[in-house]
């Protein structure tokens, strides 16, 4: 292959077949990937439910601490199918990639896709890849789509009752954090790495608790304030967070301060939120400190009808304000 | 909303949730897909065996006599699911939309998208928008991933035989004819369209035909010639097209020869390529013309051994020519 892409790679023709033969078929090979039909055929899992998410990746730069654009790309998708209740099983893999991006840089984003598929157990079995001119795109953009199957049922923020307690499964805003630093070679050396990890392990851990598990979600894009509006907004509820109980990494805290970012909305991308009833609430703790991914999960706050559809947040000094959703775009290209 | 698309759509906050809830959900909204959880749970398909299949589209200008960005995102993912002999049922679509693309356009195209899944019989059920700075993308693109239950099983080119006829929809090269018409101006009046459709009806035509239908393909990026050399190459089998049997618009052979470009390898969005057992041609090219998509179907070649691995084309004057795979760029972005 020649060192950067060009347009010629985007042909559908002999320079694509090269991209795909060695590029991207050895780093994935897998009995349905290598039919390379126009349509993955997959086994029959037989009777059962499926959940399908999408995410489409243009983080920049695409490579950061911790991860890249590539290990984010699985992460992301197998995350949403996992906090839906599902076990992931599939992924589908589409790259939009610019003319003039260095092929030594797709080859290791490709290798972190498939390192990171193989520890989250998930195959691809399906891709595409197009080439657009310089200048009307950004190094790569990845889409992944998911296919995996419904081990827990009935997950949704309209279980959600009075009493319940929310936990989250680490500290938050690490992953937001840590790329605008990355995109400030002077902030480099701060040692904040992205949390981007798969997280199926980790939401497997609460299924003994069936419905007293109401609802799970990753707080990426929008943070954690974000998600949780979206568990209150349009109900009778309210979540009301304990400032000091949610875990920040110091250096998080002070890059925030330094970035004037807040963390309750900086993106996570290996972290879960997860609302449960409260006389399981400290053996749901148990079972997310049972996997390296949940060590650090605490229990953040609490379901009441204080402020109905908002979310407040107790400060230490026994004052409360109220966390609105993202408005504007605090973190630009952070997934 | 705003008139223009700004980055804080991107910010998966307050204004993402405009964009979802005033654009996009009106547009697509059915049950599964209205719950916006992090995946869409599908309803069982007792045991069936799926297929997959997923496309990123980035053809510029996004509209184009006969269609639009939209449309063709629709149509490029189901038809790979309908020629991997699967029925269509399940879309995701991501969006990435550039900064400063007119809301206007997007809502369009939404409309567009929403129509094409209508009559292709698929329902939207997940999705993600993203926004990247203007200068970083160009106005739109589109990914869709689809899911669809095998209908037809057992496809593959490793099933094509010496003797088999090789038949085509309709007339090839109108859909990259027409594109590379749309970028320039003074071109616009050719009249030629885009044949984008869905083609799930045409291709369950076939059913009947069982083993005897051996594979089917639709020729998009690199056309006919591309894909008929995918069905070669790394067999000791010849596919000889009759260069007389093809059919091609005059409209698009003359706009052809103005623009350097061969119809045999210009996509098309609304054809497909069968290979057939010969005593079943007849009623192949029969069957796919009961419906509108497939009345000028036409068998084009047969499967010989003269030249192994290769497709050659044999000319009115008794000549032939080896065709190979699409090389270079002939048209860049053209899906």
């Amino acid at each position: 292959m020649d060192d950067i892409i060009t347009l010629a790679y985007g042909s559908g023709g002999k320079k694509t077949a090269e991209l795909i033969g060695e590029l991207l078929l050895p780093a994935f090979g897998n009995d349905i990937l290598g039919e390379l039909g126009d349509g993955a055929i997959l086994p029959a899992e037989a009777g059962e439910r499926l959940v399908m998410s999408t995410d489409s990746f243009v983080v920049t730069p695409y490579f950061f601490p911790g991860g890249d654009i590539g290990k984010l790309s699985v992460c992301g998708t197998v995350n949403d199918i996992a906090v839906s209740g599902g076990e992931p099983k599939y992924l589908s893999l589409a790259v939009i990639l610019e003319e003039g991006i260095p092929t030594e840089d797709v080859r290791r984003i490709v290798r972190s896709i498939a390192d990171t598929a193989k520890r989250a157990r998930v195959r691809i079995v399906t891709g595409d890849t197009k080439v657009v001119e310089h200048g009307k795109a950004d190094g790569i953009f990845i889409n992944t789509t998911g296919i995996g199957v419904l081990r827990h049922p009935g997950l949704s923020p309209k279980a959600i009752r009075e009493g319940d307690v929310v936990l989250v499964s680490g500290t938050v805003g690490d992953h937001g954090t840590c790329v605008m630093l990355a995109r400030n070679e002077n902030l480099l050396r701060s040692g904040i790495a992205s949390d981007c990890a798969p997280l199926f392990e980790l939401t497997k851990t609460l299924r003994p608790l069936g419905t007293d598990l109401r609802v799970m979600r990753d707080p990426t894009r929008g943070g954690v304030a974000t998600t949780l509006n979206e568990f209150t907004e349009g109900t009778g509820l309210t979540i009301e967070l304990d400032e000091t109980a949610i875990p920040v990494k110091k250096e998080v805290r002070s890059a925030s301060d330094i970035l004037g970012l807040d963390p309750l909305y900086s993106a996570n991308e290996g972290k879960i939120l997860a609302v449960v009833a409260p006389e399981r609430a400290d053996e749901a703790l148990r079972l997310l400190r049972t996997v390296p991914e949940g060590k650090d999960a605490a229990a953040i706050g609490r379901v009441t009808s204080s402020h109905p559809g908002k979310v407040v947040v107790r400060t230490p000094y026994g004052g409360s304000r109220i966390v609105i959703k993202l408005a504007g775009a605090q973190l630009p290209r952070i997934c």
